[in-house]
């Protein structure tokens, strides 16, 4: 059975008394039936986050509606807010590379309505991953990137994505660096999954770091982009045990398991509006 | 730096609008500045769950009036309610038997405060814990129990339970079942480290069933204890893989680390008030 | 870099002195390069097991000599043995329903030669799957199964396995239950995943019963099939935290990465000749 | 039951072909009843290494013998072996400060005889843990560590371990660098527990630090000490899930738990003759 269409609160503010009395009475006035309601109060910046979910057919008015009612209660707390309608489906747009455990991992989600999502294009900087995404009936685009041609791929691929309408932008393996700029334009919109359990080995070849250290785990971690290189805010990360007799070849290999399920998890949790970034830190309500 | 002294309200009553607008308002009308809160909706039960904790100091006035001035909330929604005071230890009592890693483990988390609390006696059927127990400066009383005089050994238990004031009984490897009538005269204030991962396993020997169903993880399980033997609400549980080399020996060498944690984790859980029952389930906020 | 053609000898054998030796002098008086060996003394049984792993080029005969001259040593030892050529891919024929997580996920593995095997069909009750095989440049058959033709649909199934060459079948989330005469004319040849983390929870519906039961980790196991349903050798198992808050919904979806991950893990140790069976439980050398 | 009498050889040498046929056959002319036998072989350096246990009472003579006899086979093969006798229990001193958790969870497996180990002494740069030390019979030195008095407080501290009779040195949490020669005279026998999963978080306050990156799991590290700090080889790891609302206090209580399982988990596979060192990796037969 699938949950009941809800539309769900996010913010963050600073930290006061009354804050989840403010809402929680808001949604009470307008007879909203919570679904689920979490918080946080971080210490260290002194602000609140929360996230609420308020089933759509207890109000008995629309979401526009709903976000001016709310208008009020945002400036007054100074708060930081955003509602989405879960009726409404994200749009994410994959870039992918040569390996394709990940767009695999995401096709059968996507296929299978466990994401609930539109996937408006798929762009990649190889070919190989064409015929099976057009096989689903996904747009591909193959932009190759060369040292020659940085600016003008980005430019195109910041253009497909942009012109496609996606709102999130997911590097499913995609083996390029970002240029700085364009994560400064997408803030908390771009996810990556990166094959070590960061900040261990970060950069190129961290299985290859990972086996010469001699580490008895290997892991992954999504995190979002931000112009450093790996060291954007993580989302989820997870380990597998290896041991000595483990090639750098071996931990490739497990290290593929790791970073599907930490990717579909970060991701999940980023569609359903559960993750609020707090400096270089999330908070996953 | 140690938190803030706080009361903890936890509650369930029948799920409702409004629920959280009421408590929130209640706190904010007060003064109360809300450290966390959390709640669940519990779909098949149709019941609301929730525990709030708030600063001590952020109310004028002292925990007597807090629970005066909450009464009429909590009839008004038709709640099952309790608020405690982080300032007032809990008095946790130990039954052990023989082996004593969970003992040492327990004794550890006391001395060092992480566990905060009151231990008024440690209860055994054997006399081997006395020296260390004693050495900690706690009392030790050897009840033993045999074929024949079962009935009097529990009486005897249940009087120095209740005599030092317990509210909390842990059966830390305690290696005897408890009578039906004493569990329901304690509801949801007896904890049981069991040594499988439940339900898999109930009863004897966990380990060696274990070994010979020829599993690839064992685990143990932390539940309050009922009158049906290892089919109480489950507070946690935990898993280690074994494999074919592993000998019932090394299954119980690697029981005793999950062992130690889960109680740990379980009880800590428990003594936060954020364990709350709902049928055969828990929900741990 | 590939790893090296190797022939990989496995065995049992009733324990006694100088089993490793006669073996390991056989191979060095042939100049064979042992890559990997491993073994295990069953003190229950009595019976000794091994792996060894040998660089093909480093013997100056074929498979077949190799057999020829080893045949000796089997007789003498009173061995159940078996040698396999690393070059020569094993043919494994897939049985899919209607959910296709698995199988999406060991058609990338297959694809990228992770799992460096040949598909020579996938057979289905239902047609849904039939198009990402056949994208694949693979075979389908849809064998419906229905309360009246089971004996005629499991014969047609059988028939399929057999005249493809198939060695290993593997019930990747096929959600019929398997004749017992068939089981028991492949014994350690057809591999299942069950839903759950074995021996808790057997049969239909795993996850609700984990839900009702409110277990705080959900897991998956893959076994071998034998005619008693969900209790033949268990391959290897895992599990992943769950809470409260999760709806049956949710364990489902959890569980889905779980069974991939296992399923995959006991597929490569059953193929690459690691796992030998030991009455109930498995040896995974 | 306690496993049987045993001698445990170990050894590395250059790799080649019949190595394991000579030690194999070595021991089938002498009688040897072979119990467990592991080995591997690094392709980097091209060495291998085994380890063997062989039952005493299979062998017609003593320890001395055993190596008189094998040798002639460690010379011509060029190996760095040693043979041990699991009836001689070996000697380790524990090195602690303040924080007890690991003292405890090691004096519970030395009192139950799941380390079969013999403690010499305890030795502190504080006071605290005498009480506990001497309770259980063993030998206590305080050895107070000051900016100024260094030098001279690690030559007491080396010259207390090796008078004792010491092989193997555990710093269970001991909060002070040793210098750079201490450790050199004693490779391979210096054990550490560090709180982070290396190589992330070396140095000072490693969960200040985790908190501060904002990871989503929590490690800790067993390794042998070298001169360069943090950086010795690992001999086992672990994690444990965090989130947001976790305090930097909470990641150092969740630590402990994997400080304690990972240093013993480390130290067992050590006083078994399980850890052979591969430059800056450890192989765990």
């Amino acid at each position: 059975m699938d949950r009941p269409r809800h539309f769900t609160l996010r913010f963050s503010c600073p930290d006061r008394v009354g804050i989840v009395s403010r809402v929680a009475s808001f949604f009470a006035d307008n007879g909203g039936w919570i679904l689920r309601s979490s918080q946080h109060s971080d210490e260290d910046s002194q602000r609140f986050f929360m996230r609420v979910e308020v089933r759509a057919d207890s109000l008995d008015f629309h979401l526009s509606e709903l976000r001016r009612r709310f208008e009020p209660v945002g400036r007054e707390l100074d708060m930081d807010w955003q509602i989405s309608d879960s009726a409404v489906k994200k749009r994410v747009v994959l870039l992918v590379s040569k390996q394709m455990h990940c767009l695999y991992d995401l096709l059968e989600r996507w296929q299978s309505r466990e994401l609930d999502i539109e996937i408006p294009c798929v762009i990649s900087n190889h070919a190989d991953a064409r015929g099976l995404v057009e096989w689903h009936g996904l747009r591909f685009h193959h932009v190759p990137i060369t040292k020659d041609n940085k600016p003008e791929a980005w430019a195109e691929i910041e253009r497909l994505f942009t012109e496609s309408g996606g709102e999130t932008m997911v590097l499913a393996r995609f083996m390029q660096i970002l240029p700085a700029d364009l994560c400064d334009r997408h803030p908390g919109r771009i996810l990556n999954i990166h094959h070590s359990f960061l900040p261990s080995f970060v950069g190129a070849q961290p299985y290859l770091q990972a086996y010469q250290r001699g580490v008895k785990q290997v892991g992954a971690t999504c995190h979002y982009v931000t112009p450093e290189l790996d060291q954007g805010p993580i989302i989820d990360q997870d380990v597998t045990r290896v041991d000595h007799g483990d090639t750098v070849r071996d931990l490739v290999r497990y290290g593929k398991d790791i970073e599907k399920a930490v990717l579909a998890r970060g991701l999940r949790h980023h569609l359903e509006d559960r993750v609020l970034i707090s400096g270089r830190r999330t908070v996953v309500l």
